[in-house]
């Protein structure tokens, strides 16, 4: 569970969920919410895994080699994350499972949602929701204790571009973030297929909804009990706005 | 394509099989095979993606929070030296999709066969064949010259063991090779369910022709021209011991 608190507000340890819904929500910016530390490496974790899962999906039915060199990085990138945030976990003196096993079945029912995309399909969900994603826990990522923010921020901007190992150990040859590599496999498939862009747009449409699901699912599901002062909905405006400036970079309507 | 020849014999770059048949073949163990590095480098990184996107698989197809972690790890140890082998590649000037294509058949083939496994036949898939093809490129790579065979020993043996990395780009938590991983989720279930224990020594002796397939049919699909000396036919003597011994780890009949 995330806990949820207003900026300025006293970090709440109460774990129970009221019953009775709040009667009036304020509506703020999510980036003003205060996340608790452990719930948020653990929900941020639990998203890097899935967007691994995805990625190494979409390496197992690409098809080309090329392809899937492109996208294997993207996916140790998204591994290197998932496995940055468990250390941070472990740091903290928690279970990395139990704390993860919260955010299982909102990704479950996400990932039914788009279990019967296609490969491209699937490449703009990964885009499309690592994009928002991405965003979504750097932006609250700030609301973090300081030296924890400064970690944190580091692991997410990981993109792994420019940097080519050549021995055990180090990161591999090329790697980049997954924005870039599917961006380019998703122009060169648009420019090659009549039809695709129009398709792609309609798919890209339905992903924002399943994706804001994730994000404030995750945040109702941990909204602090109300505590005499206010109860908070959080917004999403700029998220949303990054996200159509990704789907423009593709040419797409958003 | 692997080009193979003698340990004492010059190195050949005639790369057209003959259409003839030998007349007749010596018996040697592959170790006394040299291999050709850029061949080598682009069959073993090949292979690491295999087990990459198998590993991958049995992440997304886990039954528990537990179990992914462990294998995530696994899979990002898989990724790691795939892309360690990949740089080695560029380093040699070699265009890494190139020089893995012609191993695409071959290990499509073997995926094919395996395909229908349920989550315990994949895990033991993966265990039996990284555990012989790790053993048949660790022993291949003493014939290389000695500064790559140096670094190719490194890149093969990277394990991830007691390695805990706690900030971005340094190693997962707890991230080990996927022998250990799998032998422990096997072991578990063995101990779990009644039958099993047949069924997947059944399913191991079936993996193992497949696995010599997908390393004879690389070394036979470059076997070098006649020489005028002799034709060699490797066998595989200690290699299948070995996986008779992880076979026995299992409490399984190889």
């Amino acid at each position: 569970m995330v806990l949820w608190s207003g900026r300025r507000g006293p970090r709440d340890v109460e774990r129970v969920r009221p019953r009775v819904a709040p009667a009036a929500l304020t509506r703020v910016d999510f980036t003003e919410l205060v996340p608790e530390p452990v719930a948020f490496l653990g929900q941020a974790a639990h998203i890097e895994l899935e967007a691994f899962e995805s990625l190494a999906k979409a390496v197992g039915t690409a098809p080309t080699l090329g392809a899937k060199e492109g996208l294997s990085a993207a996916a140790g990138v998204a591994l290197r994350k998932h496995h940055a945030l468990i250390a941070e976990l472990r740091r903290a003196g928690a279970e990395p499972v139990e704390v993860m096993a919260p955010f299982t079945p909102v990704t479950d029912r996400f990932r039914g949602a788009v279990a019967r995309a296609d490969w491209y399909e699937l490449l703009l969900t990964i885009y499309v929701t690592t994009g928002m994603l991405d965003d979504f826990f750097a932006r609250l990522a700030a609301g973090l204790p300081h030296e924890l923010a400064g970690r944190v921020r580091v692991i997410l901007e990981d993109r792994g571009a420019g940097e080519r190992g050549s021995g055990a150990g180090e990161r591999g040859a090329g790697e980049r973030g997954a924005g870039d590599v599917l961006r380019r496999e998703l122009e060169r498939a648009i420019a090659e297929q009549p039809g695709l862009a129009d398709r792609l747009a309609l798919w890209g449409r339905s992903l924002v909804g399943d994706t804001m699901l994730v994000a404030r699912s995750a945040l109702r599901a941990a909204e602090p009990p109300g505590r005499g002062d206010e109860d908070v909905e959080p917004v999403f405006t700029e998220l949303i706005a990054e996200h159509t400036r990704r789907m423009d970079a593709l040419g797409l309507t958003a």
